[in-house]
């Protein structure tokens, strides 16, 4: 079933749903409630794949921690990406379903690992693997995910192994160092606002960018197609971590699914912050040094004093031309692939509801 | 430089080396000092090639730990014999030294992880990863390695490059299951003697047998070579392991270089322990049970007599007669390979060398 199938049929179809979580509201477009359903088949398509292709589950201790995080459900943004981007160019999404478990795995193994240094007790709201077993289980069980994320790639063959095995070690050793980065910037006092810009792309972007490009390359797109749905990724990638900083200080508490205000209690040096800093006047550059410093038991106060700050430098403006900045590059690369309409269109909708998440 | 010239060229050498931190005594034939020369040989070039192919620096809390350990030393056991199989079948070592590095990198990534979740202070009698920074450091460092070690095999293609994957993953996650089975062994009180052989086959021997085999799919090998000297490796690494637990409880303290009888100190449920469970009488076997659920401070006396269970038992013999069956069986594997006839006898040496650790 292509994009345009899908969207044909759906043009006849009345039937509105929910997908990525996203409670689609009055404010959304038709065409976007129309373009959602293609998101909802390949997550479908990827979740039935994953629970089929659950490999060993021998030694339990070993496998059982990876069944259970790779459980936990998500948005499967990642892996959905890759179909989309191999149907984009002309591929069946089904010859890409490897590629697409391969990202999805890695990205779980870099959260089990990642919770582990966070001391973090709950993913998905439910307990992380350290803290249901214990963190050698964690380690362990999140390395042999590292590893059989690389066995999904077994079934390419030739320039395709080869292209995929290079953009995903390149990606994976980005992950790493964006997540060295991140620990790093805890706890310097000279972070810059392009060293921050650097790390979220690491951490963050580049996997949602290789998760599309691997699909172009299942696909045999152009150097030039890969390079653009990269670029793509890239920036939305971006720009969404952006947007995640701005609505962990501002965001709807009831549609934004964390603790509002939750960087600012655990003095987080985001781009909020960072900008704050460069654009602050003396005074209220002071306070929020000194706020940034404390941690407290009522956060009520601090809370409510580092957003009026936030606004009052005017940080709160940037932040929001700088995610617009970025969302309008990913677009500009998007509109210059040269790949199926339909999944170009349905890829810009994806991105617009991403960045129109609830503030 | 191919073995044949060297072992011509070494003819005619009278300097006698250490190689493989093994004291060359009396008791070895001048033929096997011949021949450990080959192995300094391929040591050092490895270990160039090692400190020429260091990789990023930056971000230097994640990279400085992977340059710490990888530059610790130790035998280089494994890429040696990854460069003495590619020479075995024809092809110049140093095709295989990116390969070499993939397993050399990739079994420091396992110390490192392996190190924090024994809680190991120690490690070639410098401080461990975790020990020297912390837990979330060892973590991430071992991650890059692993990672990294994928990297090294960026430089090959097509079939080459397609094999070495397939035989790199397969390892990789044998080596985590053996781990995890190691872990669950500490608390199951029913190991059977074939689990344990498992657990050690693929905690330890997998890795050797695929260093080899990497050697021999760069060389272009039959698969009926390529199963063999994965055979030789595989065979070789178990007989090793059981000598290590001999060692470990009648080495000589002098030269063993570690704490004789720390696995009976620690516990640990070695070869010789679940044999003596087999063969011992009841009132020793309850003796033995005993004895292996409780710490001690002074473990002089415990050791003395857990030492005169394993003789009495017959597990000491029963032990020596596996370590001959797995050698034996290893050099037959040796022996049936087509290939260059000095590379053959170079693993055989090694392997006799190996195997003649001072007990």
């Amino acid at each position: 079933m292509d994009l345009k199938s899908i969207a044909f049929f759906l043009k006849f179809s009345t039937s509105v749903g929910r997908a990525y979580n996203l409670i689609v509201t009055g404010n959304v477009f038709l065409s976007k409630i129309i373009c959602m359903q293609p998101l909802t088949f390949y997550q479908k398509q990827f979740v039935a794949y994953l629970e089929g292709n659950q490999g060993p589950q021998e030694p339990n201790g070993l496998y059982g921690p990876v069944t259970y995080i790779l459980g936990l459900g998500g948005k499967r943004l990642r892996p959905v990406l890759t179909l989309i981007a191999a149907e984009l160019f002309g591929t069946d999404y089904r010859s890409a379903l490897g590629a697409a478990m391969a990202v999805e795995v890695f990205h779980n193994f870099s959260l089990v690992h990642d919770d582990i240094m966070d001391d973090a007790p709950l993913r998905r709201g439910k307990q992380t693997v350290h803290e249901k077993w214990d963190i050698n289980t964690g380690i362990l069980s999140g390395d042999v995910m590292l590893i059989n994320s690389y066995r999904f790639l077994e079934g390419y063959e030739g320039n395709v192994l080869k292209e995929l095995f290079l953009v995903f070690n390149k990606t994976a050793k980005e992950v790493c160092e964006g997540q060295q980065y991140d620990v790093d910037f805890e706890t310097r006092m000279d972070v810059t606002i392009p060293e921050y810009l650097k790390m979220i792309e690491h951490k963050t972007s580049v996997l949602i960018a290789a998760a599309l490009k691997m699909g172009a390359i299942i696909a045999r797109a152009s150097t030039k197609n890969q390079d653009l749905i990269y670029e793509f990724g890239k920036n939305l990638g971006i720009a969404f971590q952006l947007q995640d900083d701005y609505l962990d200080a501002f965001g709807n508490p009831e549609t934004f699914g964390k603790q509002v205000g939750g960087d600012i209690i655990e003095n987080k040096k985001t781009f909020l912050y960072l900008k704050a800093m460069e654009l602050a006047n003396e005074k209220d550059r002071e306070t929020l040094l000194q706020e940034f410093e404390v941690q407290l038991k009522d956060n009520t106060g601090k809370v409510a004093l580092v957003k009026k700050l936030f606004t009052r430098s005017g940080a709160v403006g940037a932040t929001k031309n700088a995610i617009a900045h970025y969302t309008q590059l990913a677009f500009g690369s998007l509109s210059r692939i040269e790949g199926d309409e339909e999944g170009k269109r349905v890829l810009r909708l994806m991105g617009e509801n991403l960045m129109e998440r609830s503030n």
